[in-house]
């Protein structure tokens, strides 16, 4: 088995030492090395009969590889952990492999090794090892006030995708509404945006994991500031107003409480000139928190431990 | 929970930023990182009732640890993501830290990082860095027709120990018998050994994790060489001769055949001279497999998915 998921799951360059042995060896060529792991359980996490095996293993590869990129760092590999019932069927793990290793080919990353356990559900234990090139690590301390907030990447696709799946009606195949289930099963997370905010001089950055309101209360927490959104900022996308109607919800409760869209937030000087893929959705004051205006109440965002 | 574990963790110099990011980041002053991933389910690998947590996390910790070090190199840091049922004791959570924490302070090791998720079983994922020093990392293909093999650290203490826990009655508290179900609660891998037969010159290297001549195979296979093992150059260990006193059984199953105590057995060039820590158990030769003189079939190693 692990020889034949080895097959599906080609070296790149930085890979000195690939699957087969103890342990891999991994290039990090700047002297320090970023690490960050995930668990997926199914039932919690993910489902078999919501999602594909491939749809699986690009948003566990995704998840993973988007917190090396939140610390402005290039990923370069992932080791995964598979523990699995008995009658899981081989093309399952094979399909779970093709979609680790496609999302990793957007940035150019491998799966160097991994582990087989059997259990009686699926779970998923991912690491992902990235390097900084020279940068210092982006945290979620540096804001301070008067700096602005802003977003890369969707918000609001996985959380709207999720209620139409949840909702029982078939799953749409085309048009906007597919493309909302489309981005709850396959996040398209901004890599190339982390390192590059960090060029731009972002002073704190994370992942939009648990819902963007959530994930800044972290950055708020950390920097010891408030963070104020302006919800008119944001461009709710076609995908998340369309589910919206659909479902008579509130499209802007999904884009600031909806997590695993994977979108980058990041908290800039406000001289800074920013790129198309960023736009600037609120700002740092003295005190605490994250503050709508214009909402007594922010939904809040998704906790695995609710 | 998270930062309650986290106060249980500190940090090592080697540390560069620690748990509460998206990422951790670690030195890796070498300009490569070994890494290493295992996935530990309950039931399957531990059983709660047959181990404390702390237990658990001594073992979860040290087979990673193990891994490292049988590449040649020193552990510097793990990730944990940890599973966990909603009415599992938030002690034995403390104590699964307490033993991560505390296996890790054997190599000067940190748990940098980690993660939380909800399920019915408890599920244990733990990847480990290392730094190789600048040395080439020793793999499982360097074993050469003439070389000799070598082993370090215990052999069937935790097949022993497990044969014991097996056998339905109480568990032992005091002297070999309890030595051997120590041995299967808490490994205890040479780590030091793994960079000193590096600095010796071993050509080949694995842990001990499935048994050893299970585990041997793999070196002859990668290296497209034969394996002579000499039984009566191991010296069986008090407890495991106690427990198969105890149990009727014949401890050289144990010792060539039971996994779990992450040994490191090495394969040296022929004039090697090995310090103390070191005994030479067998020899390469052309051919395929691996030989017991004297046994004609010998027992195959625990594998995870018979």
């Amino acid at each position: 088995m692990i020889s034949r998921i080895s097959r599906r799951l080609p070296q790149g360059a930085g890979v000195l030492l690939g699957p087969g042995d103890d342990a891999a060896v991994v290039a990090a060529p700047d002297g320090r090395v970023v690490v960050s792991t995930d668990l997926l359980v199914e039932g919690n996490h993910f489902r078999r009969d919501w999602s594909t095996p491939y749809d699986v293993g690009r948003k566990a590869a995704a998840q993973n590889l988007a917190d090396v990129a939140a610390m402005g760092a290039r990923p370069t590999s992932l080791v995964v952990g598979l523990s699995m019932p008995a009658d899981l069927p081989v093309d399952w793990v094979d399909g779970l492999a093709d979609g680790l290793r496609e999302e990793c080919a957007l940035v150019g990353a491998s799966v160097v090794g991994g582990d087989l356990a059997r259990a009686d559900l699926v779970v998923i234990g991912v690491t992902a090892l990235g390097d900084l090139a020279g940068s210092p690590p982006v945290t979620r301390s540096g804001a301070r006030p008067g700096q602005v907030v802003a977003v890369a990447g969707r918000l609001g696709y996985s959380a709207a995708g999720l209620a139409l799946l949840g909702s029982g009606g078939k799953a749409p195949e085309s048009g906007p509404l597919a493309a909302a289930v489309e981005g709850h099963r396959r996040p398209r997370p901004p890599y190339a945006q982390g390192p590059e905010a960090a060029r731009l001089g972002a002073v704190a950055m994370l992942d939009v994991s648990d819902g963007l309101l959530q994930d800044l209360g972290h950055i708020a927490g950390a920097s010891g500031v408030r963070v104020i959104l302006d919800p008119d900022a944001f461009e709710v996308a076609e995908p998340v107003l369309a589910a919206a109607e659909e479902l008579g919800a509130d499209p802007l409760d999904w884009v600031l409480g909806g997590g695993e869209d994977h979108a980058l937030v990041a908290v800039f000087p406000s001289a800074v000139r920013l790129p198309p893929e960023w736009r600037i959705v609120g700002r740092i004051e003295t005190g605490e928190g994250v503050l709508v205006t214009g909402r007594d109440e922010g939904p809040r965002g998704w906790d695995h431990f609710q």
